[in-house]
């Protein structure tokens, strides 16, 4: 076959069992012998027979470029069609160099770091023989008790657009190049919604609210051309997202016109029939074809039912075709009729790996998506003092995070490791003082012992890789174990003490806060985590991330997030002491720390926010700017935030939106004017009919340095 | 004026702002000085004016029958229509005699409590002035952390319907008598979805959900003839309940063909403008009388611009005929144009406050209502031993609960006098240990000491009425202060101990309940709760009272109710250990305690579940029984509970619905049948359409004595 394979009439010379086997993914585990990708999901007996494995249309977790090829080589001899498979992985921060996980991305306001996140990503996935990656998840994420809050850029629907269009870049540049890859967006739709943010759980949204805040971030992703979109395993509104004729086919076929293919997540098929909107394996397939769900991963009702739909009419065979033709597509467009190998390179993908040009790549984006949470004058730390790690993060590999799996934590630094490369053995000592998760203190003397021999103390806390990603969802979010009680008695020393928190999610820390004189969240920052943490203590660089995600001040008060609605009755900050408003009578309504909050070593004073008018047209635009002066003694970064306020809509309106934000890094006393350019796109929402509209009257530009320190400034749209 | 008034002519007589006077609502301090009502919400310059006060049509929270008298006679003297006022007033569980709060009478079970708290407080109210109560509240509530969960009967639709029938029928009666009252069902709608359970926080709902769980329970009280309905505060989907002419007009007056009265809660009009979806007065008034709302309670807004909206011609005035229209013949049904004063009278009032049958009542019905949550072979306790009453609630007359404004704390016996009653003072002895809710443990020693030197010790623990009811809401939902540190010093003697719970909704007392031997809920039992306790605990009454809302198993699981979704990805109970199931990693699914459990001092055996026919048609119905004995040695009453699961629908069904419940009183080894009629009515649900439909296909009827213990049995309608 060739370049100009014409692809309608290759579908023309398949036989119909042919056809829907190209719907069927299956793990790389069926078509070789003794692979060991990490599955997820109950992996079930797909009562697949030997015949259908080699008319299977894609692969699933492929672990290197060596199985890729064989797999790759071995289907096309034994396959009737001839038809390349497409390799499909989740490869969500890094392959083999793993950037920090996308949340902390997130954190760096930086969408660079997304493009460069997806380009080392696919460059070292391609030579791999990796084609299509299950990323970006664009999910809005509302509810940090669940474990995948890891995988989103976080609370906002803007950001997380942006980000997602950044992560699609990336991974696809324009896919001319072998070391491309095509990106999956996910997971169609708001499985961030998950009640009670318990895994897998029910979804259950207006329609206003779905198209209001969870849609658009992956419509950003699909018209920045993602080649595919995968179902998500919750229920809308009593309708599992796989069986979803209005989800998958009035929406994101007919409004959204995607075109690409849409694949199942995991076993999310056949899932139909738990749910209960489906009988048996028939009715699942026919639920499926008919939402327009294209490829079925990991179970086989189609393999098994759809045929026998089509005999008896009930599906149409043009459907099937539709759904081929879609795979085929993009089949040829990652050149796959062309070379069935692609980039597969074993030596090549190995000497990338460990390649400084990466390295370098994961430590930059992880050095800006810290986020300085507290520091009352212990930071940045002084070099040539006695340093004491203390805790079960200080010697620890498990920095990479969830969905990590090829990553190599073996061959990374701990924080005692890379503390110790700075300022050498002599000055750091290291205790555990308690393991993550157990209610064992018999280390807190020999820690406390450790930590008053010593000039400064790092206290490491967090969680384990395991407590957040898929199936990781915590009903107590609270550093677990004993960490807590150790940070007590540390802190009782009242040495400089900074507390390095890594974590998968927002933890509730409201307790720590009080005590611990600074605090770092590093999240999980991947392979050069260990180097940019210390970077960032010792001031090589100054910190500039912001949180894109609230911390609760507890559990108690979630969801909690920053564009909520006003009510009719709101807690206002200056308002009179009253029983009868929004509020909870034994904790604030406001998180412990705010969307858009980060410390800097530095200061910045804004002042002059000012508009070109304070009248707009919809076919005008005006101009917001505002002066940001560095204020303090360090070069830094900061990120600058506007946000919109609609003072008065059909439906009610957040308190604020982020509608725009830029970086800019100031020498010290230097300042500069930064202009947001304000159009009546910004100005737009769903209405009460679901119809995107933007409403004549009063607005607040406000500009400041988080969601909640702001300037603000009155216009109107007229 | 005589009974044969005629309400159209009469409206022909009324000025338009006569008529617009009508739909004012003003609490009783307008009309008289020096009056002390409770009031709710910030209370504003109305920018009444002294003569819009004679032309308003109703009366909020009058405090007496001579304030009554002295207010109604005031009004006709200076009122130039002469149109009675109508008294209304939040009653919700008993006017003097108070009864246990609604989520404790729901516990009971017992439908004939409901009417019974209806009837009494209609008599009392009555005689005091009062012609309508702001209750039933009906709205479904699954998270506890909002504190008018006291207010409703729990989180069950189906139950939430019955007991809302059953406060109408006793509130009204037929209303032919003067001793009945007008019941106003509320919060029209969905007020108990308020995001994480923040007071008058943010609804989001689809309309599947808000159909299928949260209206049903209104339509019933509705068709029961409750005469009046109540918006609530929150918005529903982005439009606040008080302007929302979808839930308003097409759904209460289409839909449900409501043709009674529409009130806004308190100040809710005003508030569309602090929602944000009207500027100012004018377009409120606009929004809210289009939307259906007739009465607006406590803010201006119709007064101050209906008027010029109807000269304008943006208001028709038919709108406000109409209004006024269901007013007037409201006040005709109550027999105002017979007798403006209706039952008022100061006397008999005072007599019927303290009388034995009002008393016996509200024991009767706290008894009932208290759910014995665990019996480790402590209770029923014997007589004739020492016992310590330890706690803050041991000694405290905080019994009432939220909405009792006119009960007599004073008047109550506390824990401690009552037992002091039962057992003389020898016997009993008692100390507090600790407040409700601070970190004093300097009573900790007397309390210990007290506790060590009696036979069985008394844990009274819990919440203060402030800390639930309107206003009420806590992130942190376990016992409050040091309480549970005290009751870990008590438990530590090992002692007989029971802990009785007094308060206001669920909390959370996992590490509680693994180590008391015994823990009864006691709620907020009323006037005679203290008594009713004693008589449970030393089993003159065998427990029977059963949750209608769970305990979760912390803070962090809410939601958590017993009609969820299967998932796709259900964790069962012998389902191999793997990490992709809906789960939280660090606690059960499970709630501690479930929707329909509670212990008694007897065992039931259920046996033989039998269907008439396990095949049943649209017309016909078929009959579940099983038998139920008493093998344990004494009487007891168990509710029999039918739930009935939909195994295949055409959008996903809960794993169980209660359909029907049924008590019955077995003396020791005494058994009965018990029969369940299961009509095609049962399996009705709202599909995809949101059309009310029964599918053909397997059902479950399951039988048991608590959500998560049944038998069950497969049955088809077909």
């Amino acid at each position: 076959m060739n370049k100009e394979v014409n692809i309608k009439e290759l579908l023309k010379e398949l036989s119909l069992s042919e056809k829907i086997g190209q719907l069927q993914q299956l793990a790389s585990t069926f078509f070789i012998e003794n692979s060991k990708g990490e599955l997820t999901g109950p992996l079930k007996d797909l009562g697949i027979s030997e015949d259908e494995i080699w008319t299977a249309g894609s692969v699933l977790g492929v672990n290197s470029a060596e199985e890729a090829y064989e797999i790759q080589s071995k289907y096309l001899e034994k396959s009737n069609s001839k038809i390349p498979l497409l390799f499909m992985a989740d490869i969500i921060h890094g392959y083999r160099t793993i950037f920090p996980i996308p949340l902390a991305i997130g954190c760096s306001w930086n969408l660079e770091n997304a493009v460069l996140c997806g380009q080392v990503s696919a460059k070292e996935a391609s030579l791999s023989g990796v084609h299509v990656t299950f990323s970006p998840m664009v999910d809005l994420v509302r509810d940090p008790r669940w474990g995948r809050v890891m995988e989103s850029t976080g609370e906002d629907t803007y950001l997380n657009g942006e980000f997602g269009k950044a992560f699609v870049k990336g991974y696809q540049g324009d896919l001319s190049s072998p070391y491309n890859i095509a990106s999956c967006v996910k997971h169609f739709a708001a499985y961030g919604a998950v009640e009670a943010g318990r895994e897998y759980n029910t979804v259950d949204l207006s329609d206003r609210q779905l198209k209001e805040y969870y849609l658009p971030s992956y419509k950003e992703s699909i018209d920045e051309g993602a080649k595919m979109v995968m179902t998500s395993f919750n229920t809308i509104n009593g309708i599992p997202a796989s069986g979803n004729k209005y989800l998958m086919r009035d929406i994101l076929r007919d409004d959204f016109g995607f075109e690409g293919v849409a694949i199942s997540d995991w076993g999310a098929v056949l899932e139909l029939m738990v749910h209960g909107v489906a009988a048996d394996d028939k009715e699942v397939a026919y639920k499926a074809i008919e939402a327009g769900v294209d490829i079925e991963m990991m179970t086989s009702c189609y393999n098994k039912e759809l045929e026998k739909l089509v005999r008896e009419g009930k599906v149409k065979e043009e459907l099937i075709d539709e759904a081929v033709l879609r795979i085929l597509k993009l089949k040829k467009e990652l050149g796959l009729f062309v070379n069935a190998y692609g980039a597969i390179d074993e030596r090549k993908a190995k000497e990338m790996f460990s390649c400084d040009k990466h390295r370098e790549a994961v430590k930059k984006v992880a050095r800006e998506s810290m986020v300085l949470l507290k520091n009352d004058d212990v930071l940045p730390l002084k070099e040539n003092k006695r340093v004491a790690v203390i805790g079960p993060k200080g010697n620890s590999i498990d920095l990479l995070g969830g969905w990590s799996w090829q990553g190599k934590k073996e061959k990374i630094a701990t924080l005692k490791e890379a503390l110790t490369n700075r300022l050498g053995e002599n000055l750091v000592s290291y205790a555990e003082g308690c393991h993550i998760d157990d209610n064992d203190e018999s280390g807190f003397t020999e820690a406390t012992r450790v930590a008053s021999e010593s000039d400064i103390v790092i206290l490491a806390l967090g969680e384990t890789s395991e407590m957040s990603g898929e199936g990781g969802s915590r009903a107590n979010i609270g550093l677990p174990g004993v960490q807590e009680k150790l940070a007590d008695e540390i802190l009782r020393l009242n040495k400089p003490t900074v507390v390095v928190l890594f974590s998968g999610r927002p933890l509730e820390i409201t307790s720590l806060s009080a005590k611990a004189p600074a605090i770092l969240e590093a999240w999980f920052p991947g392979t050069e985590g260990s180097t940019a943490v210390t970077e960032v203590l010792y001031g090589d660089y100054n910190p500039s991330g912001r949180l894109t995600m609230s911390f609760p001040y507890a559990v108690g008060q979630i969801p909690v997030y920053y564009n909520y609605y006003n009510t009719g009755r709101p807690k206002l900050p200056d308002g009179e002491e009253t029983r009868y408003i929004s509020q909870f009578i034994d904790i604030p309504n406001e998180p412990l720390y705010p969307f858009g909050y980060g410390l800097s070593y530095t200061r910045y004073e804004y002042t002059d926010l000012k508009l070109s008018s304070n009248e707009m047209t919809k076919d005008e635009e005006i101009v917001a700017s505002v002066k940001v002066k560095n204020v303090g003694k360090r070069e830094g970064t900061e990120t600058v935030q506007l946000y919109i306020r609609d003072l008065v809509g059909s439906t009610v309106r957040p308190m604020k939106e982020l509608k725009g934000f830029k970086q800019i890094t100031l020498e010290p006393q230097e300042e500069v004017i930064v202009n947001f350019t304000i159009t009546e796109r910004m100005l737009r929402y769903y209405d009460m009919n679901c119809e995107l509209v933007s409403e004549p009257g009063d607005f607040y530009a406000m500009i400041g340095s988080s969601s909640e320190n702001t300037h603000k400034v009155k216009f109107e749209l007229v």
